[in-house]
């Protein structure tokens, strides 16, 4: 269509995505406008470099990008589609049936409309979130609508690229599904398994550990935001949650003939749990290779200032890379167990250099 | 009952739990003696210093744990309970009604039974992953039966001391309930939801970000063991996961109606979320009080050898300690966004300092 040197967006919407958008596209040239139904957001995006805001005599924008809850990218894009007769519509919600179908009922052409989710979230919110390389090497689901013209497809993939993003070709039936199962329902649970804690006496509310923490890390997240992410996934959501809904009464049927249970129930429970065993070895490592088998090395240290540098320079002089470090805290004790992921080969060199300094290893 | 120097304890299973309780004991004296059905493990807790072997001709030890899986509880102590008819009984098991019930059931005498459960679980097993501060400043649960003589009780939260633990009195019921809730079923979840991955697509699976991957964690545990817990602990862990199961169910239900939903199913859905966000407030923070208020520095450094310790090293000049530390890998992408948590004071000083030194501070 245009090159990109010669390209202008326009993003509506400038919270932490949107504002990210403009400052990864102001990195390549591209003329950046930016809007917002609260000013001092735009204010705020324009500060930090993010675009500029649009003069009243100015042209069609190239593209434009709603950036926006799932439940106004119909409504934005159709008012944009109206003003704009020629400019390429797209969005970087997290929901992409509901909010096509939503924008072709509200008039927007779909020979124009390519939707768009970038899997860059963090909880993080408002324009001073925004990182010009928050989507470097993320993939950004690309979902055209099905009558999209292909070179509007192309100019929205190359906007990906720009972004530093890889896209990634999905119908959106199956980025729904997708984000359905690895996002939206993950938060259901995380939600539902951190709700019982409320009414929970204060004695097993103390009790929750690594595990626990773990598992509801997610469910501090907007209640509004999610309820209207659910809904405008709903139809891949309930199918996911009302599988698992079946599965966990299953189980509950399986564990309730405790006493003697006959082998098919008993093979029933492991069978939900070797599932969980094989599930969890498919997810891809840290660089994209799947199982990658990291080999762990974990160090108790003090809680004190300056421990945790003393253990990382210790790593970084044996040349060891860290491919991954969690911590596991200890209520109440103040040290910590740290367990350092590293490769295969260079385990057993780390953790001889590091018992040579004396440091407190642990396996 | 007698003096801490004078006692002796009898550990049967040199498992990771058994053998740190042997290690732990031998700290303060106590005369340790261990037993498993494999020689192996005992000869590997003895090479670590965990205790001895018993001898054909000695007298009887004053405690005898039973550190086995929840099913093998009641054989071993009533075992125990008929060679040595003085001896106080406790066991280490995640599960405490129906051991309890088991052993009672096979003649152990419930004045001598006290059950244990150390919160103190990690994921590695064998008398190799034992050590001698395991449960320092852990709660250990002292379950007693309910006619136990209080000397036998005193014995019991005298040895949980000794082991640097802090001994909590809870109710067999009690127990079970919340370790029911805040361990067992979040297992469970896990394993559902990572079992969700086994016959997912590949692209799909290649979208699982770091939420996926927190609620994803504990999956890989052991099914025969966890199939094991969970039926011992069927009745408690059934009343949560139904509760659950329905809780999902209404989710499905207040979904459905996803066009132009009336207001009831909208706050219904909200709820849901929103009492997650309660819950997930009373999660203790790492010392202990409540809601913890911490600052969270993102800083963006390379995956290279070195690049952590410049990024603690930095930090521990600052003088600043770090509370918590999370590293959030970006698929591909050779660098990490390090997020630091640091009491609030602290916040400014680390963040101005960390900048002033050329780090890529996020937030």
């Amino acid at each position: 269509v245009m090159s990109s040197n010669a390209s202008s967006v326009h993003i509506i919407g400038c919270g932490m995505i949107g504002t990210s958008l403009g400052l990864a596209l102001r990195r390549v040239d591209w003329d950046v406008t930016l809007e917002d139904v609260d000013p001092r957001s735009v204010d705020e995006a324009i500060a930090i470099g993010a675009g500029r805001r649009r003069t009243a005599d100015e042209g069609e924008p190239d593209v434009v990008v709603a950036a926006t809850p799932p439940g106004q990218v119909g409504e934005v894009l159709a008012a944009a589609a109206a003003t704009w007769t020629n400019a390429t519509l797209t969005h970087v919600a997290s929901v992409q049936t509901r909010t096509q179908d939503d924008a072709v009922q509200r008039g927007v052409p779909a020979r124009r409309l390519v939707g768009g989710h970038p899997m860059a979230g963090r909880e993080i919110s408002g324009p001073q979130g925004g990182r010009a390389d928050l989507f470097d090497d993320r993939v950004w689901v690309v979902c055209p609508a099905p009558t999209c013209a292909p070179d509007r497809v192309d100019q929205v993939r190359q906007m990906v690229r720009l972004c530093g993003a890889r896209p990634v070709d999905m119908s959106v039936h199956d980025h729904d599904s997708a984000v359905a199962m690895i996002s939206h329902t993950p938060q259901v649970l995380a939600s539902v398994l951190a709700g019982r804690l409320v009414d929970a006496p204060d004695d097993v509310v103390a009790l929750a550990g690594q595990g626990f923490r773990d598992m509801t890390r997610i469910s501090s997240s907007n209640p509004d935001l999610w309820e209207e992410i659910l809904r405008w996934n709903a139809t891949s959501v309930t199918a996911v949650i009302s599988g698992i809904s079946e599965e966990l009464s299953q189980l509950v049927a399986d564990l309730s003939v405790h006493d003697d249970p006959p082998a098919h129930r008993v093979d029933a429970v492991r069978d939900v749990l070797a599932r969980g065993v094989r599930g969890h070895a498919r997810i891809p490592g840290k660089h994209g290779e799947r199982d990658r088998p990291f080999e762990v090395i974990s160090v108790m240290v003090k809680d004190e200032p300056g421990q945790l540098a003393r253990l990382f320079v210790a790593a970084g002089e044996l040349g060891v890379n860290l491919e991954d470090v969690r911590i596991e805290h200890v209520m109440g004790r103040p040290s910590g167990l740290i367990d350092l992921s590293v490769q295969p080969h260079s385990a057993a060199h780390l953790r001889d250099g590091l018992m040579g300094q004396g440091f407190d290893v642990r396996s």
